[in-house]
């Protein structure tokens, strides 16, 4: 196993930082390592804001649900998908923007998240810790107007980085068996993966909390997708452009 | 800067590839180190799909808008955003799943690409190539119809894998000062900023076609988003149970 592979495997969400300082430098090769990602025919469909103004930081540190961290991480990230900068280029050669596809949102969705994987990668071999703050989603509106975002552009999730100040363990993952398929979708075989796992993160849970928290990925799975989860981003993302067509 | 750091950066599409086998062994690890990423509250709300029959590898190239390599390469995963596993989690503690959420449909499509970006990493880390297949895209139905993907699955890309046969330039990616912006949106400097990397485009486009192809990255973004693109997905989407409510 090589440098690389045990890095990756080793990943776990950091949410506990000194107050040691990310460097611009860093932040600038962070960032370079993440526009390495492929992008769909080069569209480079993202855009990074690091917030350094404290105040913003804890307006976003609200925005998140009250999440600390993400005022104080040496470094917070919004990452953005962002049609406008092809927006601005198509018009610049006499092309009219069409406005509101569905695999356009696609596209720069996943092109936010393939830099932001790499920032993280290229972030954890520098010793830095990371965690995704899909929280933002929480209030998107209010982020964009806090980071002056134009229309076609809406934060996918923010990032903190610094130099850790924890070391928990690393979260266990459904078997492969379950993930992996071989020629078709794996559906033979879910059920009992799923119980098999239930028992690994009733284990999980239990020694991360010292005994208080008992409960299985199903059931958090059940919390997680039994209810409705952040109604508002389709009126949202409608109003920025992104109407789904 | 680290080995990490250098795989990273050295990152360029791999479309050719020789005939040596990756292995399963390399395979499971790839996937692994896909799992390890992070995942919106641990729903790992990806499947992968190793396709290794040779007339679906040969349907699937066909589907993709005849990209060889679909068939050729040494593995050939397709990437699935997975909300089955999560619903029948869900079901299997008496609840019931929230179908349709936009937001769910996000957090499958990221917690997809997520992954995928490890994969692809990983495989870096071990000397192959990569090239992700958006094309799968262009028949997203068939695609799904040929793996058996259930309702709330849907494939968001392929992923070729194999040993280089090529060894292309890494593509210049946009001025970082357009991509990263300081507490807000960068948006004074768009405009020079794509004019400088229209020009380096340019000149990048006439080297790799030897004088053939005269384009830049406007024009091309033009080509891309100034039309509709893939008008099917909505509508496979809503078939599939992601109604983007």
């Amino acid at each position: 196993m090589n440098e690389t592979l045990r890095l990756l495997r080793a990943h776990r969400s950091i949410r506990k930082f000194t107050s040691e300082t990310v460097t611009d430098a860093q932040v600038s090769e962070i960032v370079r390592c993440g526009q390495a990602a492929a992008t769909s025919s080069n569209i480079q469909a993202v855009t990074v804001i690091r917030v350094r103004d404290a105040a913003k930081r804890e307006r976003l540190a609200e925005f998140a649900g009250n999440q600390a961290h993400v005022a104080s991480a040496g470094a917070f990230l919004v990452i953005c998908a962002d049609l406008n900068r092809a927006r601005l280029a198509c018009e610049g050669q006499g092309g009219t923007f069409c406005e509101g596809m569905t695999e356009h949102f696609i596209l720069a969705t996943v092109d936010a998240a393939l830099l932001a994987q790499n920032c993280v990668v290229a972030a954890e071999s520098m010793g830095l810790g990371a965690c995704y703050i899909g929280g933002l989603r929480n209030n998107p509106q209010a982020v964009s107007d806090l980071l002056a975002l134009p229309r076609q552009v809406y934060p996918v999730f923010g990032l903190c980085l610094g130099h850790p100040d924890q070391n928990p363990a690393v979260k266990p993952r459904l078997p492969l068996a379950a993930v992996l398929g071989e020629d078709v979708y794996p559906g033979a075989g879910q059920a009992e993966a799923i119980a098999a796992y239930d028992e690994e993160m009733r284990a999980y849970y239990r020694e991360r909390s010292g005994g208080a928290k008992d409960s299985t990925w199903s059931l958090e799975m059940k919390a997680l997708v039994g209810r409705e989860a952040r109604p508002h981003m389709r009126g949202f993302l409608a109003d920025r452009g992104f109407t789904m067509m």
